[in-house]
């Protein structure tokens, strides 16, 4: 099949029509001048606007086992022990459970997407089939976690139905003591973030290996960009000192793209991020961005569940951070 | 019909698929109950989140022949000459044949929308069609912009096939002395800020009715919108002391739908805009805001087409305020 043929099978399974798919011509009649290998389309924006972007092999949003190199950094000599995925499933199950008590009757529930949000969505039908809550319903911010609510039970309505939300609970991919979060992972972040933004309560859930001094080291900033503005985006990415990457899919050919109809760019920032709010207004204001994902000023109370040998607790985020600080100065 | 099916219908013709859709269903559903006329779409924004808004009967943004009252306000003693349909006609092929000057051979030049880019566009196509400048390519805003160029002989690339822009020519609704605009009254103003955006040059081609001493006290400031996000970001707009209005259709039922799929908010500010450059970026910052029609630093050249008496003239921004200025000291 001609490179142009995938590509528009790529888009044509995307549902969307119109200039987006327009715009997506260009990059097939590209591919097809250039011959490239568009299963991976990370070589398209290597050759973007004559920039050199170096391109990483693995993808830390994708990565399975991804292990936090940086909370280290936080506590050099109190390393947090690495997790297996079975460990790693356990807290979150059980930072899941602890977190839907915060559910009472009546309430309007954003309900997150992800591994972490996804049993909370299990543990918040089982409370419903359970009769501890009555009159719940969630408001889904994908496909994904719309799918979860209706299999376990929990009625959905859509946002635009409701005046408010009474507590969202949702997963992160990275966060910094101040709560400040990266999300995207799950290239969800759009509507999680319009759904976390005007909760009365948005509760994070993690797992320890989540927690990092600076937000930016390991995970990069996944940003939903409009197909027709890529090009300059992605060059407007590296201006503000990112290394952009557009995230390919593993289950089609050619690049992710979200519930929205988008493409997910994963801007790496190698020195860190020293000022997250400041760089989540400057991504936000490049025109052909629709959002980031960094979560800044949005969470109100964040649960991690830690494992210290065979003891799993359930702790607030500032508890945590403080233990990991007189853990490292016991041992200086 | 049932007002729901008139919405699904609505939906149906956007060819948008997916969360767009099932958010679309929430407002077919309230439809329903609440027998609104859907016709008028203005009504379910009155009735969003248990906020009253009060809604403007006329939209400034599609009536015909708005009369500029506030350039009065900037030259009290001097006010600006109504001009007839057919006068604005001419002064807007004066200045869009002046602009397509700018273009010189080889040059790829961002195509804006509306009635005076369309100007500049058919100018345009003249130049290469007389063999005056030769290998232009252009870049289009719009579903309209790109049929204008294909017709005119303006042969069109995609933004993602170019590394830059030389020249831009776009419209405006209102510009004011410091050349910032408000745009988005033909709903394409998402693609025409990235396009505008990155020209090394971009040229404001308008009439003497645009200028304004202040943004927003006579236009609305349009903002396109994620369906999905739609009843929040109302009420955030209402929070920046805006009066949103769902812009509606004419040639269809329910609300007008963008080129990208969203949906488009008119956001009056009936004191004026004191701050454009801090509203632009409150609005962008707003989860579920994809792009507003606050033009802030990007155009470089504002060409404004006068007439005076028999005179046709072409002058720059600044030239046409100090003669405002001047006329005014002059009969004071």
């Amino acid at each position: 099949m001609a490179p142009a043929g995938l590509l528009e099978h790529a888009v044509a399974s995307t549902g969307i029509v119109g200039s987006s798919q327009m715009s997506f011509q260009g990059l097939a009649r590209l591919g097809a001048r250039k011959h490239l290998n568009l299963i991976s389309l990370q070589k398209w924006d290597q050759q973007l606007g004559g920039l050199k972007i170096s391109l990483h092999a693995a993808a830390a949003a994708t990565a399975p086992g991804r292990k936090n190199l940086t909370l280290g950094a936080l506590a050099a000599t109190a390393p947090a022990p690495e997790l297996d995925a079975s460990t790693q499933d356990n807290l979150k199950r059980a930072v899941a459970r602890k977190a839907v008590e915060l559910v009472k009757s009546g309430m309007i529930v954003g309900l997150g997407t992800g591994s972490t949000a996804s049993m909370a969505i299990e543990e918040l039908g089982k409370l419903i089939s359970q009769n501890k809550v009555k009159d719940v319903v969630g408001v889904a911010t994908s496909y994904q976690s719309r799918v979860l609510a209706r299999q376990f039970g929990v009625k959905t309505v859509d946002l635009n139905d409701v005046n408010h939300i009474d507590v969202a609970f949702d997963g992160a991919d990275e966060v910094d003591a101040s709560m400040n979060l990266i999300k995207g992972g799950g290239a969800a972040h759009t509507m999680e973030k319009v759904v976390d933004s005007i909760a009365k309560q948005c509760v994070i859930l993690i797992d320890q290996t989540k927690v990092v001094p600076e937000l930016g080291l390991t995970f990069p900033v996944p940003v939903e960009v409009l197909q027709f503005a890529l090009s300059p985006v992605l060059r407007a990415l590296v201006g503000l000192g990112g290394v952009p990457e557009i995230r390919n899919a593993l289950r089609k050919d050619g690049p992710v793209i979200t519930d929205l109809g988008n493409m997910v760019v994963d801007v790496r920032f190698p020195e860190g991020i020293k000022n997250p709010a400041e760089l989540e207004n400057k991504i936000n204001m490049i025109p052909g961005v629709i959002e980031n994902g960094l979560f800044i000023n949005i969470a109100h109370k964040v649960l991690v569940a830690t494992k210290d040998g065979d003891e799993t607790a359930i702790v607030e985020l500032a508890d945590f951070v403080a233990s990991l600080k007189s853990a490292k100065e016991v041992s200086t």
